[in-house]
């Protein structure tokens, strides 16, 4: 009762999958040790089926009952208003009252997106919150925001992007000096969209580490740690970059392989698999909010749940809103 | 003399390496016999250089002297204007009297776009012409376009992005009923840009056979022969695409890999260069405009330059720009 571990609050309904897989996942490496607790939000009789064949004996985990659920497919801000005792919703206002520290879905982006907007609200000095999302690179990874948040962008939100990215990369990613790369469709500072351009010359004055201009053949090969755009080109960006690995199946079973390419496809496949997986990687995150506010995937694995629950903790070990909150450059 | 063969016209001074590589590139497969003849613009004393180590007796080819070159951070309006005597310029302003059927230059992007658009003009009925490019897909290849040449676009140029290359994948691909998708950030029709969803109403009445929106990570796959986005988004995915093989080629180079996947990317690797290299594949092409107009990589390699003579003849053999002219959906 005087357990005063941090709380992440798991949604247990979302993704495709729901409870079944949700759960396993959000409890991977749960101990009587760990330094932080789990509530599941949810349906309590799916969760205790969920719960039934693990053995959570002493773990810290609790089930907080939700009558309500979000659709994917429901209008966000009539569901966070219409849908008190959703999971998505309970959470976030229990992380408003600071209840829990952390909110991890699986469920709608939109619905996590406007709860975290409307719910927690946004940290002072931050414009807009931007979807960010690790992607694995040759020598390690970068995060690429935005992703989806805002299709359109100033070029004060791009620079504010920047900022927040550069802060995740020193705290989470451990880098010391972050270097930020802004995607265009050119090196040359004067390419790209008017905003790139004056974006270009923001982020040239800004103080920040920033290496110029990246294009998209560059991104993975490792140059940026911080990679920024507006959330309709990052969208596109990052699913081009998750069908890869989809794409090099596909090709494992073309007709046309000779027997030597044909077995060596499995060893590349499990390579990939093993570290470009977005999977290994926690979801998509809400930065700029005033909490921890996690996507997972809606076709999450339980690796996957896994992956974004130790993203949760690690923006609650560094503090990572409240240090957000107090950067101004 | 009374070689009726049509001409294509190759700026053999474009691109990185210059005649060394763009003139052996051009000249391969080329015999007495080919269905039409190269005639090599540039600098004559460099080009006979070039000439000099191959075998030319007796082959449909001849030198065009241009005494000026336009550079590659030339203002492309400016260098049309004040070098009438460049390689891409010359070859134009043939192309425009119908001396030549095709141009084809490894040199810059917007002298290209530019020329073509001020010599050649647009084809009747198109509002903005648009690069578009061939993209290895699992199944075979589609056609993404606008690559580059538009920004921004209206619904209007969409659509007839659209229309053009359905024309492209019937007629050049072979393909009888072209599937076409609108590139986007999610399936379903409301989503994305204001551009985006009246785009996709419009396509679905179009009377073309348009399948939906098409999500990054469905890409490659193979669903599409014809996928149309804004020159912004397409432009960098297509350099995201590029890149994969480098990245490929970079991962396979890790110390983290076990001595079996290390031996297994050979041939894997052997795999995508032989099937995904950009080489393979045509160049870019500027689809619209009165004329064949055929931008190479700046990089290219002579198999990348042999490529794009190849797309300039498969345009001239199916007449392409004729049949764009007389489509009026």
């Amino acid at each position: 009762m005087d357990d005063t571990r941090p709380v992440i609050a798991v949604d247990a309904m979302g993704g495709d999958h729901g409870p079944q897989v949700v759960v396993p996942g959000a409890l991977t490496g749960l101990t009587a040790e760990s330094p932080y607790r789990l509530a599941l939000y949810g349906d309590p009789q799916r969760i205790e089926e969920a719960l039934g064949g693990l053995n959570v004996e002493g773990l810290p985990v609790s089930v907080v009952p939700c009558l309500q659920d979000i659709d994917m497919g429901e209008s966000p801000a009539a569901a966070i208003r219409g849908k008190p005792d959703s999971p998505i919703v309970r959470a976030m206002t229990d992380q408003k009252q600071g209840k829990v520290r952390a909110v991890v879905s699986a469920g709608s982006t939109g619905a996590m997106v406007a709860a975290s907007l409307i719910i927690l609200g946004r940290l002072p000095g931050v414009d807009r919150p931007a979807i960010a999302t690790r992607i694995p690179t040759v020598k390690g990874e970068l995060l690429l925001l935005d992703v989806g948040a805002n299709t359109q962008c100033t070029v004060d939100q791009l620079v504010g992007f920047a900022r927040m990215g550069t802060l995740f990369a020193r705290e989470i990613l451990g880098v010391a000096v972050p270097a930020v790369g802004q995607l265009n469709i050119g090196g040359e500072p004067r390419k790209g969209t008017e905003i790139n351009v004056e974006t270009y010359e923001r982020l040239e004055a800004s103080g920040l580490n920033f290496i110029g201009n990246v294009e998209g053949n560059r991104l993975l090969l490792g140059a940026c740690d911080v990679v920024v755009t507006d959330g309709y080109t990052g969208n596109i960006t990052l699913k081009v970059v998750e069908g890869f690995a989809r794409f090099m199946g596909a090709l494992s079973q073309r007709p046309d392989l000779t027997d030597q390419e044909r077995a060596a496809f499995g060893p590349v496949l499990g390579f990939l698999q093993r570290n470009f997986s977005y999977e290994v990687y926690g979801g998509a995150m809400l930065l700029g909010v005033s909490g921890v506010s996690i996507i997972a995937h809606g076709r999450s694995s339980s690796r996957a749940i896994a992956s974004a629950v130790r993203e949760a903790w690690q923006q609650i070990l560094h503090d990572l809103p409240g240090k957000l909150a107090t950067t101004d450059g």
